[in-house]
């Protein structure tokens, strides 16, 4: 076989020995430690010499002394029953290009961010991303210098002034006026936002998506906090179910705040979607397409925010666009913008006509 | 400072310089790779300079040379919402003694066990746990050898034949049966269980706990396939509730199984628990206390799993106990045990005296 005209990568190696580029790295650093087969040693270093690949070249370029292992650092995600997709979805984006990821989850005892990001340094991970479970501001992440960070579903807070880092999060402002048009087009005129009862972004955003909503209709807004939980929405439901005049619509804050509003629906005797309309936000797994009816909600677009974030970092780390190319392998600058990804509607049974007065 | 008569270790090099045990591994190693301040390192190279430790001193024991790593392979549990408190009490028992898990996630595409193992060993932890979200029985993992594995929720095939691995699961039976009993004490006597559609290890169980408990009691068991999602209980309650002697106790395979079965009773016009009894299995996070009334219901006990597994692993790796010091420092026979942890009752406000007929 002849060598490729341009410098043999460990990729190339890779192919021809037919064995992962991690393999390919751990056999010519010597750091196999009976874990790689001694045939397949064997092969790579056959195929590193019939291409010509040093470990000389790879010095070369300090940059291609690659662990192809990331870092997550969450702070429950891995404990939590709400984020996972995100950070699954980033794990298979990394495996798609050969790499790892090991997580480090910052619930456990006297972790901080920095202690996180020191850990998997002394670990040798190529990069950092650093996922929160809800949409929340963080103060700027200490981490070793030279080691690349994308934020996942948390922004720097205004604090941090000039400082700015590659932030993916959902559009959720646009998402609650989607969710809130979806009430209005079937022609409901009361209609309640049953929201949460702390001041968080996904807080912030959604009420103000669902109040430029209606003051578009040329209607105010009634929002009450009533918190994240499914007893929460009961509650809160159960009082407005009550009323003299009680909403026909509810805009729910998160899925099982809609649940608890469904429960209290059918403990007042009232019919979803027949006598009451309720839309949620999340599209939790296992959860909004299990309720009775199955809730028509507001995704949080957990997925494509994982893979967008490790994206980010591979393409810093690996560029393979063509003006990363043209600078000879040279990454390009780092984007430090701030990615916003829809929320998508999900439309099930819990959404119909208001009843008739 | 004089030195401890006993040989210096790396513990008292970490204590006198301030700084973790791994940041000591890492500066003697040399492998700092900047992230570890001059200051530390050279704080670190004069402590163990104090107390007469050296690398040497190391290289007697190869069984010390730990990363102070474990690797946890897991099939889901990153990134489903049901069984994360196992992988953080796991993580919580590794932190306290200065150990640090790294996850990788099965649900990536084309990863396997021993892929896992694989990748997790290059990377030079110390032991492995695997992990699964539901208890199930898996074939023997082929890992490296010479790496300690122990299981978790999971337990080996009976292909697996005379192969044997420490073993830590949930004692579902006996947790079925104390569910049952419950029921029974308040004067059930109309009792069907609601369980899983599959021959999981979880339905086998539990079912036969449901049929013991009741036979014991002179009765015979009802045991209906429902499911195990909410809408699963919902339908399967709502034809139980329209029979003409419906029953007035519910056992469920599941938490989410019962929350069907509340939300039927309150379409059929029942009140929970006056006119129907609802015991749950699993006490969920942010679920089952969530509920409208709280559900009693069965813990899983996936912290004391996650601790235990995690306990069993280190205990293997760095023995604290007697007899370990009196082998000097020998570890024992690593224990190849099956560990069945209790689910505890909770007690909520699903559970009360059968309605007069």
């Amino acid at each position: 076989m002849t060598p490729p005209a341009r410098r043999p990568t460990s990729a190339d190696v890779a192919a021809l020995a037919g064995v992962s580029r991690a393999t390919v790295s751990m056999v010519l650093n010597g750091r196999v430690e009976g874990t790689v087969a001694a045939a397949t040693q064997q092969r790579v270093l056959d195929a590193a010499e019939q291409l010509g690949y040093t470990r000389s070249a790879l010095a070369i370029s300090l940059k291609q002394q690659h662990t192809r292992t990331i870092g997550l650092i969450t702070d429950e995600i891995a404990t939590s029953p709400f984020a996972g997709r995100m950070a699954r979805a980033a794990s298979m984006t990394a495996a798609q290009r050969d790499y790892l990821v090991i997580t480090v989850d910052l619930s456990l005892r006297d972790h901080s961010v920095a202690d996180a990001a020191r850990l998997l340094a002394e670990r040798q991970v190529d990069g950092l991303i650093y996922a929160t479970m809800g949409r929340v501001r963080v103060p700027v992440p200490q981490i070793p210098p030279g080691l690349p960070l994308v934020l996942l579903n948390c922004e720097l807070d205004s604090a941090a002034g000039e400082e700015q880092l590659p932030t993916v999060v959902p559009d959720d402002y646009h998402g609650a006026r989607r969710a809130t048009r979806r009430l209005l087009d079937v022609g409901h005129e009361r209609i309640v936002m049953l929201s949460g009862d702390d001041r968080s972004l996904a807080v912030l955003e959604r009420e103000a998506g669902f109040r430029d909503e209606l003051a578009e209709a040329g209607m105010s807004a009634r929002i009450l906090a009533a918190g994240w939980q499914m007893d929460d929405g009961y509650r809160t439901s159960r009082s407005l179910l009550a009323e003299d005049q009680p909403p026909t619509g509810l805009f729910c804050i998160r899925d099982r705040v809609a649940a608890g509003a469904i429960h209290a629906a059918a403990c007042e005797g009232l019919e979803v979607p027949h006598d009451l309309s309720v839309i949620g936000f999340d599209d939790e797994d296992f959860f909004a397409e299990k309720l009775t009816p199955p809730l028509t909600t507001m995704a949080l677009p957990h997925e494509q925010m994982g893979q967008r974030a490790m994206s980010l970092l591979l393409e810093r780390l690996e560029p393979t666009g063509d003006r990363a190319q043209g600078s000879a392998g040279e990454p390009e600058a780092f984007p430090r913008e701030r990615f916003l990804i829809d929320c998508p509607l999900v439309e099930r049974e819990s959404v119909g006509r208001p009843p008739l007065d």
